[in-house]
C-alpha cells in the first residue's frame, strides 16, 4: 500500500500557489506514491486539473483525511488540520512565530509537522529553502511594483525629443530578495545601487553590476542575518541614509530578521527629503515593514512619494514561484519517505530535528 | 509686451502629464516669453509648484482667458475653449477625429488650434512628434503591466531548486510603442518576438535582439502605416498567427490606425487555444482594441488567459512623458514665435499647414 501524499487548494487571502504541480506531480507518482490533489488545487497557478498526470482528486476533507503527507504552501485551515489523520506528516511554509494555537492543534491531532523556514542554511538545504526560493519571487515582482508605480522611466532613453536619464534605484538589505531586485531594476536600465549592514554582501552586490552604497557602519551577524545594531550606529546610518535618498528615484527595502519586527529604517523625515515622485516598495510590510510610514497591503502619499507595503509578494506570480516552491517541498520529501516508498524519517539529520516544529504528539518549536 | 504661453492642470480623467515642464518654462522664459501655469498644473506628474521658476500662476479661468498660445497634453475643456481670446492659438494633442463639436468651438472663438497628432512624419517633424515621444512611454509601460499580470517570471532563473524558463513575449506591431515594448521585454530577460506585417521593420525589430516572426503576409502602406489587408490575407495570417500563440506566455498588441477602429488581429478562438496563465495587453484598446476580447479599461478573464485594455497608458509615467511631450511642444512653438518673441506663424510651412485643424474662424480639419 503506498503512502498518500497530498495538497489543498491553498485558503490563505490572495494565495494562488500550489505545493503541488504537475511536475512534481509525475515525480512523486515515477517514485511510487499515490498524489491525491483537491479538485482545482492549481487553478489560480494556472495549472488546470488537467494539466496534471497520475493524480487522484478529491474534496478538501477528503484529501486532508487520506494524506500522509500534506503538502502546503502556507499552513492549512484549522478544519484541515482536525480532518488529518494521526502519524500523518506535514509539511510547507508553517509560519510557527506567534502561532501556538495551530501548533497546539497538530499536536493534538498528532501530525508530524515540518516548518520549512525552520531549515538550517546550510548547503544542503539550499534545495529545500523555501525562503530563499519565494523571496526571488519577491524581489523581482517588487522592481516591477516600482517601476510600474514610478512617474519615471526606469531606463534610458534616447529619442526625437532629447535623452530621458535612467532612474537611481537602492535596494536595502542584499538578502535572495534584494539581489534579485538590483539584478531585476539593472535589466530594466536603471542605474541601481545597493546597501546592507553586512559587509560581506559587497562583491555579491557588485557582481550584479550594482553599486555598494557606504554608510559607514557593519552589522555581521550569524545564520546569515544581520545582528541587530547599536542605537548609535543606527543614528549614524540613518543620517547617511536620509541624505543619499534625496537623489533616489525608487528604493526597495527587505530587510527583515524571521520571528522579529522588521528593522525600522526609513524614518518619516526621510522620507520628506526624497524628490517627489519617488517611489518606495517595502518588502518588510508583513513584518510591519522597514519604513516608518509603510501600511501592509497599502499604498501612501507622503509629500509626493509612494510608499507600496505589498503582501506575499511570491503569490503575484504563482506559476514559477509554485514551480519552485514545489521542487523544494520534493526535495524535502526524499528526507521523509525511503527507497521502498515507505515513511522513514531520520530525526537525527538535523534538516529533519531543526524543521520539525511538532512531533507526534509533541510540539517542539520554541520561539 | 511679450507674448503669454500658458498651461492648465489637465481634466481628462486620469491624466497626469502636463504641458509644460520646469525645463521648458524655463527655455520659455529665457526666450523672452510670459509663462502662465495654472496652479497645481504639474502636481500629478511630480512637478510641485516649487519647481518651476520663472513663472507666473494663476487660476484656469485666468490662465486660459491669458494665454497668447495655450499648451496642452489632451484637449482643454469646454469652459476653457470658451474662455480662450481670439487669435489665441491652442497647441497640443487635440484628437480631431470625431470632435466636431469641439473645432467648431474653436473657430467660433477665432482660436487657431494645432493638433499635433497631424504633424507629417518627416525629419524635421521628428522632434515634435507627440506620438512617438508618447508611444514610447505606452509600450514600455505594456511589458511592465505583462510583467506584473503574469503568473510566470519573464527572465530565465537558475536557482537551487532547478531552472525556470524565460517567458516567450510577442509584440505585434513594430511602431514606436512595438519597438519600445520589444526592448523592455527583452531587457526583462524574456524571450521576444515581433510581428508587423510591414515587412520593412524585420530590420528594426532583429536589431533589438528580437525574432522577426513570419506569417507569410506583406503589407506595406503609407506615411508609415501600414495598408488594410484582404480578407484572404487575414484569414492566412489570423491562421498561422493562432498556431504560433499556442506558445506564447505574453502579448503585447499595437497596431492602430490614427482615426480609424484597430484592426481585430487576436480573436477569441485565438485566445481559447493559448497556455493557461498567458496574458495579452492591448495598446489598441483605445480604438477599440487589436483582440476581439478586450475590454477598455478593463482585465478580462477568459480561460485562463489574462486580457488587459489599458487606457492612456502614456499618463502612467507622467514625470518623464511630461518632459518629452513638453520638449515637442517647446520645438513646435519654435515655428508660431519669432526671433524678437512675437507671434509669426508661416502657414506655408508644411508642418504649421498640415497640423493646424482651426485657422481662425474656420475649420480646416476634414476626416
Amino acid at each position: 500500500m503506498p503512502i498518500t501524499i497530498a495538497a489543498l487548494r491553498e485558503t490563505a487571502a490572495g494565495e494562488r500557489r500550489v505545493a503541488i504541480t504537475p511536475e512534481t506531480a509525475k515525480k512523486y507518482a515515477a517514485r511510487g506514491l499515490r498524489v491525491l490533489l483537491e479538485h482545482g488545487a492549481g487553478d489560480s497557478a494556472s495549472f488546470p486539473d488537467a494539466s496534471y498526470s497520475g493524480v487522484e482528486w478529491g474534496d478538501a476533507a477528503g484529501v486532508a483525511a487520506a494524506a500522509d503527507i500534506l503538502l502546503c504552501v502556507l499552513p492549512p485551515s484549522a478544519a484541515a488540520i482536525n480532518t488529518m489523520h494521526s502519524d500523518a506528516m506535514l509539511v510547507g511554509q508553517l509560519r510557527p512565530y506567534g502561532a501556538a494555537a495551530r501548533l497546539a492543534a497538530l499536536a493534538q491531532r498528532q501530525v508530524t509537522a515540518f516548518a520549512l523556514e525552520r531549515l538550517p542554511r546550510s548547503t544542503r538545504a539550499q534545495a529545500m529553502d523555501t525562503l530563499s526560493s519565494q523571496a526571488a519571487v519577491s524581489g523581482y515582482r517588487a522592481v516591477l511594483l516600482a517601476a510600474e508605480a514610478a512617474p519615471r522611466f526606469f531606463p534610458m532613453l534616447t529619442t526625437a525629443a532629447g535623452t530621458i536619464r535612467p532612474s537611481r534605484v537602492l535596494v536595502i538589505g542584499a538578502g535572495v530578495a534584494g539581489l534579485q531586485a538590483l539584478a531585476t531594476a539593472r535589466r530594466l536600465g536603471a542605474q541601481v545601487e545597493g546597501f546592507d549592514v553586512r559587509p560581506e554582501t559587497r562583491e555579491q552586490v557588485q557582481s550584479l553590476g550594482a553599486k555598494f552604497l557606504e554608510l559607514g557602519v557593519s552589522a555581521s551577524g550569524s545564520g546569515g542575518y544581520a545582528r541587530e545594531l547599536s542605537a548609535e550606529e543606527r543614528a549614524r546610518q540613518q543620517q547617511a541614509l536620509s541624505e543619499h535618498l534625496r537623489n533616489i528615484d525608487a528604493l526597495i527595502t527587505t530587510a527583515a530578521v524571521p520571528g522579529r519586527a522588521a528593522p525600522r529604517i526609513v524614518t518619516a523625515a526621510m522620507v520628506a527629503g526624497m524628490k517627489p515622485g519617488a517611489v518606495i516598495v517595502d518588502l518588510a510590510a508583513e513584518s510591519g515593514g522597514n519604513c516608518e510610514l509603510t501600511r501592509p497591503g497599502e499604498r501612501v502619499e507622503h509629500g509626493g512619494v509612494s510608499i507600496l507595503g505589498p503582501l506575499n509578494m511570491a503569490a503575484g506570480h504563482p506559476l514559477h514561484a509554485s514551480e519552485m516552491i514545489a521542487r523544494n517541498f520534493a526535495h524535502f520529501v526524499e528526507l521523509l519517505v525511503n527507497k521502498d516508498g515507505v515513511l522513514a524519517p531520520d530525526f537525527s539529520d538535523e534538516l529533519l530535528a531543526q524543521s520539525c516544529v511538532v512531533q507526534g504528539a509533541t510540539v517542539k518549536f520554541v520561539e
